[in-house]
């Protein structure tokens, strides 16, 4: 089958018909919306093993990983019909009226929140389920009653197809008017470009590299109605290796650290793509590069990102010492002074390698997150003693998730998730794209004043 | 005494002081921040007459107005004290480990929120205390735990200096460092734009015209990092008067809307700059006219204001018909038909005026409404069996506050208040300018993972 990029007219036409549902479909109750939901997820499990061979075969990914992610995607649908079924979701806030206050009386004051109204969501390639056409993006604006229009992504157009049908399922057999989801294909710039410039599309759901992410940020603030772009664009996702820590068990932590830094493949936008310890702490690194040159590179989800990953790490040969010892491309580590880096290093390399940077002491570590980008996560290996207020200070102000004595590379679906970060990491710093808080990236206080 | 504007060094030089200021200022509790906002508050009441009459001199304002808002100052201050004294506002939310979970233990997450960084803020013209140097953006983000530099408006520096020193009195008294709170003067837009555009400074607090506020925001987003802008742009806030209401008593009615059409020289920023009503109900504008009629111009803040107004009902009257009987410039009603009404009219006209625009019935009402800008409040007149739900619907996706049989004017400090609303009334429409919700848009959500 062929999936042609939609027609202007074909784009068009999709954001009329999510236009005309919203009146509708931001009337319809938390419970009904709720079923919806969860109707979405049986028509994927009704997908059966197409779905999962469809996802194998497009992302190169292995069949147990699939299952597994669809379990995710699933469980998060289930997690934001919870969310929305229970009335606190809506943070209401009610301030009775005071009639008899002098000098003047207090109105009835109530908050609540309604949805901004038709959002464009694009996917990531990098989890064809969880982060793509039913994934948390798309959820969590259809939790907040929003219409969607997704875009598929060019890596997985079948797996996007199978289940955009299998939401449009749920919203035909809910009733819902077809508007509330469509589906588009698109692997030209121009199509995301007019979904994010349509005046009726009032927000914009994003996945991806930077450079995705950050053009249709500028598109969004450039238009004559700004509207706002929750873009997530990865990070290197720093690791802090403190001495105690490291001496208690090093070849755990080596072990641990390479399998994060090769999850996937390396391909999870909470790769650990930095390390930062100090130079006493060296010899860890030989240990590391032991551990990961005991591990297989994989195949990446496509071409383009194959491609990419070789001439990135190269790239890094020329400005770091590399320690494993394959030829590249492999699963890397490369390692060079603060003092003395080139910046370039810190750039990401999507895939499994890492750089690590050597600092003399706590002083010039500091100096050295402070010079640091934003970042989906960071992460400090200490011990409690060692980790002193200033290190987590600074580093949480550089950070959306801040782990201890943990790998990044796990995204818990809970309330208390942070999946964002400062920019460069996403484009809003002040909210996550997993979890069930990423539902009020798509809503809007508003205060009632005397109703009726 | 003559207020020069600040030198690009010292601004850069406030900013300094800001960003060094913040690290320590973040880690101070919250009964700390909440015990200096409370000395903030008694050191602008200490400042005792020569402030009222500094106000009352540099506004063009009544003591009894300025005493009010003084009050008001003061009180929203308190607000914000009482509100960071209570655990809650920190939204946090924690996830309990699950160590024997399967496939996956589920590590610990907590979520709760940090301050942003130094934080510029630029005062309005038309609440030289509420809405300037102490006013709700200042307080938010001191109380968030950001540093503030904040750009005096030129209508009132001396209010603004004393203000300023009030607050700089309660940073030395609370033993806070001196780049806690900075002020500096600035006519040109070189100043604005030059703070705005540093990389210290993490958000904007503006409160002013709409070419203010979106000049900014075009700065803000073309950042190397971009950052969120706070903008308040006033709106001209739709008050949609019903036909069973108006017969209720139309001459309260239309006291009641006159009122509040010329409170404080109409230079609210939710003053009621438009009316909505049938046409068989026509009759009522010249109740409304008559009562317009009988109020006086008054003193506008400054001499540009004043002749912004002049022009804007000569511009007005150009377009619609004046049903008011004096000579412009006085407090002024229009009235032009919903289907042949050029938009110009539906444009700011900052001041005692207001435009009525004549629908043939509900129908082109929702156009009406549907092709409207957004607005921080829209308002109902109508008994409950006349307001449909379509209508409310209508209303609420174009504004941030919707009152039912009021009038737009008073905006209580309140937890449920929302002074927000849709581009153009402010350039992010999920946040609150006024009302203790105003906090969060100065900070940020963080997950802290196994935090030991």
């Amino acid at each position: 089958m062929n999936y042609t990029d939609a027609s202007i007219a074909e784009i068009d036409s999709a954001i009329a018909a999510a236009k005309a549902a919203f009146p509708i479909y931001r009337r319809i109750s938390d419970v009904n919306r709720a079923a919806f939901l969860e109707a979405i997820s049986r028509e994927i499990m009704a997908l059966g093993d197409e779905l999962i061979q469809s996802a194998c075969a497009e992302s190169n990914l292995p069949e147990a990983r699939i299952t597994g992610e669809r379990g995710r995607t699933t469980g998060q649908i289930q997690a934001f019909a919870d969310f929305i079924s229970n009335p606190v979701w809506k943070k209401e806030i009610h301030d009775p009226a005071q009639p008899d206050r002098a000098p003047l009386p207090k109105p009835d004051l109530f908050q609540t929140q309604i949805p901004l109204g038709p959002v464009a969501v694009f996917g990531a390639s990098n989890f064809p389920l969880a982060f793509s056409v039913a994934g948390g993006d798309t959820i969590s604006a259809l939790a907040a009653g929003c219409p969607v229009v997704f875009k598929a992504h060019p890596a997985h157009p079948k797996t996007g197809e199978l289940v955009g049908s299998a939401i449009s399922k749920a919203v035909a057999s809910c009733g819902l008017p077809a508007g509330v989801f469509a589906l588009i294909h698109g692997s030209s710039n121009e199509v995301g470009s007019h979904l994010v410039q349509h005046p009726a599309i009032q927000a914009v759901g994003f996945t991806g590299s930077y450079r995705g992410g950050k053009a249709l940020y500028d598109l969004a603030v450039r238009r004559p109605y700004p509207i706002p772009v929750y873009a997530e664009m990865g990070s290197v996702n720093p690791v802090i290796l403190l001495s105690n820590k490291i001496a208690e068990n090093p070849a755990a932590l080596a072990a641990g650290l390479a399998g994060s830094v090769c999850l996937g493949v390396g391909q999870f936008c909470t790769n650990p793509g930095l390390i930062i310890l100090q130079k006493k702490d060296a010899s860890f690194l030989d240990l590391l590069a032991t551990e990961l040159d005991k591990l297989p590179l994989g195949t990446f989800l496509t071409p383009g990102i194959a491609a990419a990953y070789t001439s990135g790490v190269a790239n890094l040969a020329k400005h770091a010492k590399k320690l494993t010892s394959r030829e590249l491309p492999s699963p890397a580590l490369f390692v060079a002074d603060a003092a003395t880096a080139n910046h370039a290093i810190l750039e990401e390399v999507f895939g499994p390698c890492t750089v690590a940077i050597l600092v003399e002491d706590e002083s010039e570590l500091l100096t050295f997150i402070e010079s640091m980008d934003g970042q989906l996560t960071g992460t400090i290996h200490g011990t409690k003693a060692e980790i002193s207020e200033e290190l987590v200070d600074a580093l949480l102000q550089k950070v959306g998730r801040l782990l201890f004595n943990g790998f990044p590379t796990g995204v818990e679906v809970s309330g208390a998730m942070v999946h964002g970060g400062p920019f460069p990491a996403t484009t809003d710093s002040r909210s996550t794209s997993v979890g069930t808080q990423a539902i009020y990236r798509f809503m809007r206080m508003v205060c009632l004043q005397n109703r009726l």
